[in-house]
């Protein structure tokens, strides 16, 4: 039996482990929740989320919650009723006071952190799954704010080697837990897997089905890893996100005055260099990238993202190994 | 010079004209109008049309007005603001009273009706081109309410013959002009072009310019026709609408529970037989087409349709034949 560690993985050791590396134990994951509709048109994680409330799946090993995370936006079929709930997460919104003008989505994140948090503290949800579309060309994507949690990288291995047909990616927000605006920074550990294309206000039984794979993948690797299966370490590619890119717009109306380029569209997480096309305008004209560092475009051409001036996102790979790992036992 | 005949169309001589055809000669289309934005989130018409405004390109013998149907459905971002603005133009919801409490899409009907018709006047617009967006795979189609509009029949051979790379369809409603519902029911003659697939709220460059040069095209015939140049006969395929199919529904709460089946989503246009699966459940099952007629499947997994019941249409489909056509010289 190889010697097993406690090991807590800290930045400095995340990318490169020692050749000679130990099995890194950790905490089984008995508590887990499986979230949709944190944005109501997303329309894939509301009807897997409906389809599990009514069949109540049981997994062994492991207590899911599954959750309708906005009830009143996926009512309305909209993102949101009064504010984004999936930028209501931080430490500060959480803790914000409540009063009768208090948007709903704000107090609804609250409650949410009561029911699956409180975030950062012990009583916290052991991983929570947020179910999320895009009408990016984007595959299957794990999005997290850890290049180093074992857990979340294993799963993504995991549904890379189970699901060799769909791309699944890494994608990594850089971003301090408090400061973490998402759902799935409620929980111990978390990530939203975010699948596309698919419009907003439509389910795609492809997409969809897809997506009801993934997540009784997560669920299966989650049993497996808590009956105390052992699971190789390697290396997975992480997507470091670095920045945004908005849209050419009037600089009086604001309007945007290009679409994204045909040469790009649909072409996320292909890696994007110097002087390649990026919009081409409406009435005609191409406009270029002009970064002079190569990077991976992700989040191409998202219908939610109009609004936020973001265009595209752009990206950093780098290849991370991960340890083996085993819950530990008590 | 072949003999000129002044030719009315009436229905039971529109779908086998005698083999000796002569040339039908029609009015000129000096005053068109193209629309775009009638739905607010469909946006390849909405940046057309903002473009077209900047621009101000004159055609030839057209006087061409560019509207944009429904300005705050456009600033929302959202279908309509209270009702449909596209199911406004029937010549009861025309003419209805007024008051503090009609929605908002019924009074810029009757706005429309008076920039544009009177919806069957003399003075009605020559040809009103209103532009749409739909996520379904339905490459360009134009839409009208008939199926012996020599006009309308004539630019989609155009467009049909121009666009050797794009799927060019004829879709007919057969309801009478009076129960017509839409912005194009306006003019003399009139279709919608509808262009997919394209999410909502997104505008993809690839759509976008398949529309620009779709207008562009139709304007160029609508100047042939006008400057005298005689259009010879042909055959187009007509679809006719026969009638939609819902989504299978929870009895209770009305929400859906099957997705369109993997095997015909994005297949507008395939023929539909008896067996063919028409619905995948959210639990697995596979869901088929009862009915006893083959029919042509369009308008497949259209966003904003679920919430009008209608997962799909169906059409029959049959070959029109149609006359040479030249201006008729006052």
């Amino acid at each position: 039996m190889q010697a097993l560690t406690d090991y807590k993985g800290e930045k400095s050791c995340c990318v490169h482990l020692n050749k000679k590396m130990e099995v890194v134990c950790l905490p089984a994951l008995s508590r887990v929740a499986v979230c949709g509709g944190t944005h109501g048109n997303e329309l894939s994680g509301v009807y897997l989320v409906r389809e599990r409330l009514k069949k109540k799946e049981e997994v062994e090993t492991i207590s899911v919650v599954t959750v309708m995370s906005n009830p009143r936006a996926v009512q309305l079929c909209r993102r949101y009723s009064e504010t984004d709930l999936n930028r209501c997460f931080t430490a500060a919104t959480l803790s914000s006071p409540i009063s009768d003008e208090t948007p709903y989505e704000i107090v609804r994140a609250q409650e949410l952190n009561a029911l699956l948090g409180p975030k950062g503290s012990d009583e916290a949800t052991d991983l929570i799954c947020d179910l999320h579309n895009t009408t990016a060309n984007m595959g299957l994507c794990l999005i997290t704010y850890s290049d180093c949690d074992w857990i979340c990288l294993h799963i993504c291995k995991y549904l890379q080697k189970e699901m060799p047909s769909v791309p699944v990616r890494y994608i990594h927000f850089d971003i301090s837990i408090s400061e973490a605006y998402s759902l799935e920074s409620v929980g111990k550990h978390g990530f939203a897997i975010e699948i596309g294309p698919q419009p907003h206000g439509v389910v795609r039984a492809d997409i969809f089905n897809m997506m009801k794979e993934g997540v009784r993948l997560v669920l299966a690797w989650i049993h497996h890893f808590n009956s105390g299966i052992q699971f190789e370490g390697g290396v997975v590619d992480v997507f470091t996100m670095v920045k945004n890119i908005d849209y050419p717009r009037d600089p009086e109306t604001r309007s945007i005055t290009a679409a994204i380029h045909p040469q790009l569209q649909d072409r996320d997480f292909c890696l994007l260099h110097t002087g390649d096309p990026l919009f081409l305008t409406f009435s005609g004209e191409t406009e270029t990238y002009k970064g002079e560092e190569p990077l991976y475009p992700f989040f191409v051409n998202e219908c939610a993202y109009y609004e936020k001036g973001i265009a595209l996102s752009l990206a950093r790979r780098k290849r991370v190994e991960i340890p083996s790992i085993q819950v530990k036992r008590d």
